[in-house]
């Protein structure tokens, strides 16, 4: 068995180093979100010396949407949430580090529930409004028991505050938390959003998982906060890329406790246009939630955004852009200061959407480096070349074609990549 | 300009250091195709001390059938080839190592004609008779006058033999010269078939282009050449991936010279029975080269088998054999010798082809590693890690939807890789 543990007192933000050299400084508060209450604690899973199982506990009348992993092979997790998520109440969320009870079958299914009930139990609340999320290790079984016992102390121990905390229980080799807090308004009241998610560090012999947890006082319906996840989770958490690889786990749950007291209570049309404001706020802390992971990929020196223009459609757009983004010859030119524009021109042929080559044209930074098909004759290479040393890189293909766009963001492909992935074995 | 060079007179199989550790014996013999004759030479357009032109010509009636890369950004000479591949008759192919001459816009289609001009006067044959396939820098253009000035003499020093220096010549950063050959009969007629390849070595700064050309002396129609090409592709060059990275310039051409004397002359039916043999042959040769291909994957250390068996369909084993093949975590784990099957379940479940978690089987080498959903409970570790040390590794993923089955030839994912397109410039 595993040494158990009770619930930590002081702050454990326990990071795997060393730190991405991409990492952005942390948010200098994080405000409470009325309604939400945050626990953490140790139960050893994996991880020594760390928080590892987070417990949300939602007040009654919270909504809830998610976004789940479209992978075939889900994790029991998912499909538990999956299951509960469609009533769209919530009333509790445990997350746990170091194993991802994914490809554990039957068994996998029955700690899911297991999980549930405990956490249920120690709120006082249905069972299907617990929501769950694991992320570690996968193919071996999850024991419940190895974290349900410290759910009653959790609960009763749960605050407005903890917000790192949380950020950090989550984290697998993640090297940094990852957390964001924005304020908003709708219909002059003020409004508070709050975000924490990890990814994409790796946790062997796993693969990156990529888990964000939003939470808001804002009255939304169910069907709202689920129209206005999907619409900034396109241009967010789906367009980010650290590998091309889609883990069994990825989730994303977007929480509102309904106590912020705006005129005429619940909001019940994703069209309402009181929630201009929020959706625009909503967009852009997934956008630094997103960034947040992107920066911590996994032996990341470079954070790269990939903007494809002139497309046939959006979504063509997007399929060049992520073509790109996860071309291993794109990327490892990067790590290598590179402003290797062939291979960027191999990616947008590969992507197999509308292209011409003669009209194709690439920038790097500020620098137009191809055009009509061919070298751009005025580029002036040292002025590219100094700029592909700095931390952030940004490469522009416009197609020439039609009006789709889309923005992708990645890291480079280096050394770092190979040996966290490869080298834990010797 | 660049120095001018004559015709070699000797052997220069130039190869990168180091030779990779997968690289097959070369055949000891190869032995003429009779109607096929050729000449390497020295046109220093990038390598120094090393032939990079080759010039094969072949005697009237000579019949021809291409697959042509499906990039979107295609090269110069694949456009060039598509024009002049369709009545299916060829006199001459040049193929030049150095520039790839794509991206290089309207002077690069100009400089196809006039390569395609200077060879057809060289060999006193029509323009549209002559192939052409260019590998190397992308983006630079091409100037012809680097090697047409050789062609009158490599016409008149062509001859029957030469097959490995031909094989040579068409390398870039290869670290081996690969080439096959086989005997077969039609019709109880003895039939040669020859093939040359190069790929999937790195020219900087450019990414890795495949060609392939095979020849034979039976008698085949440009019908029958293309069927046959085409089926054997789909499962021997269209099954490998190194880095899923596709080039603009990839070129695989049949030249069947028609000289054994088949009785009845000219086979115009794809389905006709005198070809059952000559099928599994050329098969056969293909399989071989496209192998020889991915032992010299960039960086490579192990060989990698992927096989997927009991899919909904061919095509969907296919679509879930790449995405393991090509998902870099997989890769990686293979380098490490560690038998990852959490991460071929990840691959497995991103494909988004029809998948059944609960029925999913996987095995490395003769060890099934996982079955009904989870981690088998009879799987030896220490008899997996000892297969994962050597350098031929199989993985199969049994989906158990259906019948489905596909192949994929592969390679690991190293920091060798990460060397050859990340740090030539440091």
């Amino acid at each position: 068995m595993m040494p158990q543990r009770g619930v930590s007192g002081g702050v454990s933000v326990a990071v795997s180093e060393p730190r991405s050299p991409l990492a952005p400084e942390p948010p200098e508060h994080m405000p409470a979100v009325p309604g939400v209450r945050l626990a953490t604690a140790a139960a050893g899973m994996k991880y020594q010396d760390r928080d590892d199982v987070l417990l949300a506990v939602f007040d009654e009348g919270t909504h809830v949407a998610g976004v789940l992993t479209g992978s075939r092979t889900a994790s029991a997790p998912v499909e538990w949430c999956r299951e509960v998520l469609a009533p769209g109440t919530a009333r509790g969320l445990v997350v746990n580090a170091g194993n991802a009870n994914a490809f554990t079958g039957m068994r996998g299914r029955e700690a899911a529930r297991a999980t549930a009930n405990a956490a249920a139990a120690a709120i006082g609340v249905p069972t299907e409004s617990v929501l769950l999320a694991s992320t570690g290790v996968i193919g071996e079984p999850l024991d419940p028991g190895t974290f349900t016992h410290l759910l009653d102390d959790m609960a009763r121990a749960a605050s407005a505050g903890g917000w790192a905390e949380a950020a950090a229980a989550i984290m697998t080799t993640d090297t940094f938390p990852k957390y964001a807090a924005r304020q908003t308004e709708i219909g002059g009241v003020p409004i508070t959003l709050n975000g924490i998610a990890k990814g994409s560090g790796m946790i062997a012999p796993d693969m990156a998982t990529m888990l964000s947890f939003l939470f808001t006082d804002a009255p939304l319906s169910p069907a709202v906060l689920s129209t206005l996840l999907s619409e900034a989770n396109a241009t967010t958490f789906n367009a980010i890329t650290v590998d091309g690889d889609t883990s069994t786990s990825d989730t994303v749950l977007f929480f509102a406790t309904g106590k912020a007291d705006v005129e005429g209570g619940l909001i019940e049309a994703p069209g309402d246009e009181r929630l201009t404001a929020f959706r625009e706020t909503l967009h852009d802390i997934m956008r630094d939630l997103a960034h947040q992971i992107v920066r911590d990929g996994e032996g990341a020196t470079k954070f790269v955004t990939i903007d494809v223009t002139g497309a046939e459609s959006g979504d063509a757009a997007k399929v060049v852009a992520m073509a790109i983004a996860n071309s291993p010859l794109v990327k490892t030119a990067i790590a290598g200061e590179d402003a290797n524009w062939g291979r960027v021109v191999m990616a947008v042929g590969k992507a197999g959407e509308a292209a011409d080559r003669d009209r194709l044209a690439i920038w790097f930074g500020p620098h137009r480096v191809a055009v009509e098909g061919m070298r751009d004759p005025d580029y002036d290479e040292d002025s590219v070349s100094a700029y592909m040393k700095t931390p952030d890189i940004a490469i522009r293909a416009d197609l020439g074609i039609g009006d789709g766009a889309f923005t992708v963001w990645t890291c480079d492909l280096t050394y770092g990549y190979i040996s966290i992935n490869a080298d834990y074995r010797s």
